[in-house]
């Protein structure tokens, strides 16, 4: 089969890959319907993260299971399934916590290879959801999505305990940060601030339900948010950035007592023990326990209640995927989409 | 009046230091029935703190008003008072949300000096709770634990979820790691481990509810946690020191989805981001509001359904100040009360 492979950073090759099989019972084998780039590939394609040898890259994916393992009850071939990318049991004690990327046995899909024709699952029952019936084509991009950073975007919400009453402020206006202002609003939030300087997803924030849009960075944001806060910052601050000064700004834009959820994956961030604890903020985040949220998110996109699809501004087909790179890196495209 | 005033590190002296007087007419001044030395203290009379200057001491404090001023409504003269350490307004938005140390017009009243004998109290109607009668002398200890030890026990058990079918581990068995555990014990935590290795203070951490002693500390201390609790960590554990040492024991211990409530003030503590990003804990904590938690703690203790005045295991008439700090800080007494 086809897949795209990272060999040294700005290097993605698709080239022949060995078709994935069945190797523990557990296990499901899916055909891609669509995949994508996520900002966290472009962390080792900017060579931020080690490249150590030829890597096959992706972790999100939808399709339809063409083979199962013997111990497979749940999931069965011709489903359309979404699934996490975490690979869990979903029995343990933290999979019904419903803290899924901690379950023992997790296994991180993206060393399996998701931009490809072909992917293996572990443990699919615990892992894949399948959908009521198959979708129609237009609904894909959307189920892509919640694959991960509607998903992570939606954990940054609850994370952050967006909801009725709260002013969310959301540092980060790549897929995940819009995703999460979706998600505030679903939940019932009375006002989301996006903090974005880019017009285009300024205007896609909006369509998600922001409220308010904050052009400022660092310190100057900060002032900006507690100048629409009554001088406290907001109840709840959805971090999807993952760098020091943007975990710096969220902690800082949220009031005492509030919430940050952040999701951006953390890289060389070092959190100040004095201001920390002066803050008086709440801290939860890390990966994205998209399991726990597939049910309702499939749920709420095959009823067309929410359209998190239209975070794929450029669709290629998996053969271009270095291209699909590219323009997400160059910041050309919020997330691109690869059909295989 | 006579105070007690550190001019080094190691030098506490009580002198003479001018009576407090009304500065605002929203002031209380009160005769303190008892103080005490807090663990904090202890920072800059290690040197650990800077100290520049003579510097009065002590912010815990239990009294009867003397004076109030035109604009204080509630407090009366004549009423037994329990404060907390940081006065506030108990109004505003922050305040009502239960983050009095954080309200905009909050003052740290250990600039105040509360080892004395008399202390002016700012924002005396926000600040101060009264006892329903004259407590008995047998009561007072107990009630002066309430004005900053407990309270910031209670609020660590709090800010950790400690509760009904929980597992708490209580990192620090200084008064505030030990009146945790019985906080986490009052809120209905199914199991309680004190990391102690102080025999003395495994006995008290017993009377207050723990159920369980580990000894070790660091990744030693991490394991034995892990192993009590199927590989998992505790759903809660409280972190009552505030050391690099003592947080990441705390957060290492710490379950997938649980809850660290820190409430040891950090020095020269740095939270690694990936780790924390990984650990998928809960982290909140700070200065603890105690003014929160007064009515309800105020109540136990005069109700005796709680005992917290144990952990005073050395009184000293004030004017002794100087050998209640040596003993703490030789950690041959946990906590030391001054009686004006």
């Amino acid at each position: 089969m086809r897949g795209a492979v990272l060999h040294a950073p700005g290097d993605v090759r698709v080239e022949d890959r060995p078709d994935p099989k069945i190797e523990q019972p557990t296990d499901a084998v899916i055909r891609l319907a669509a995949t994508c780039v996520c900002g966290s590939d472009l962390w080792p394609y900017r060579g931020i993260e080690d490249v150590t040898g030829p890597a096959p890259m992706g972790h999100e994916y939808v399709g339809v299971v063409e083979e199962v393992g013997s111990e497979v009850r749940d999931i069965r071939p011709g489903q359309f399934v979404v699934g996490s990318f975490f690979a869990s049991d979903n029995t343990c004690e933290i999979c019904r916590a419903g803290y899924q990327p901690s379950c023992p046995h997790a296994e991180i899909m993206g060393t399996l290879g998701a931009q490809a024709e072909y992917l293996r699952v572990p443990l699919a029952d615990g892992t894949l959801v399948a959908t009521p019936d198959t979708p129609s084509d237009d609904l894909v991009p959307s189920l892509l999505a919640a694959s991960d950073v509607l998903g992570t975007g939606w954990f940054g919400a609850v994370a952050a305990e967006a909801g009725p009453g709260k002013t969310v402020a959301v540092v980060g206006d790549g897929a995940v940060g819009l995703l999460g202002m979706l998600a505030a609003s679903q939940l019932g939030a009375e006002r989301i601030i996006a903090m974005s300087r880019h017009e285009p997803r300024q205007q896609l924030a909006r369509e998600f339900g922001a409220t308010d849009i904050v052009t400022e960075r660092g310190n100057e944001g900060v002032a900006a948010i507690k100048e629409m806060t009554n001088g406290f910052g907001a109840h709840s601050v959805i971090e999807a950035v993952g760098t020091q000064e943007s975990m710096m700004q969220a902690i800082n834009s949220t009031r005492p007592g509030g919430h940050v959820g952040y999701v951006g994956v953390s890289h060389d961030v070092s959190l100040p023990g004095l201001p920390l604890f002066f803050s008086h903020v709440h801290l939860h985040g890390g990966p994205a326990p998209v399991r726990r949220f597939l049910p309702e998110l499939i749920d709420l996109i095959t009823r067309r209640e929410i359209d998190p699809g239209k975070v794929f501004d450029l669709t290629l087909p998996l053969n271009q995927a270095a291209e699909g790179y590219r323009a997400m890196d160059e910041r050309r495209a919020i997330k691109t989409l690869l059909t295989p």
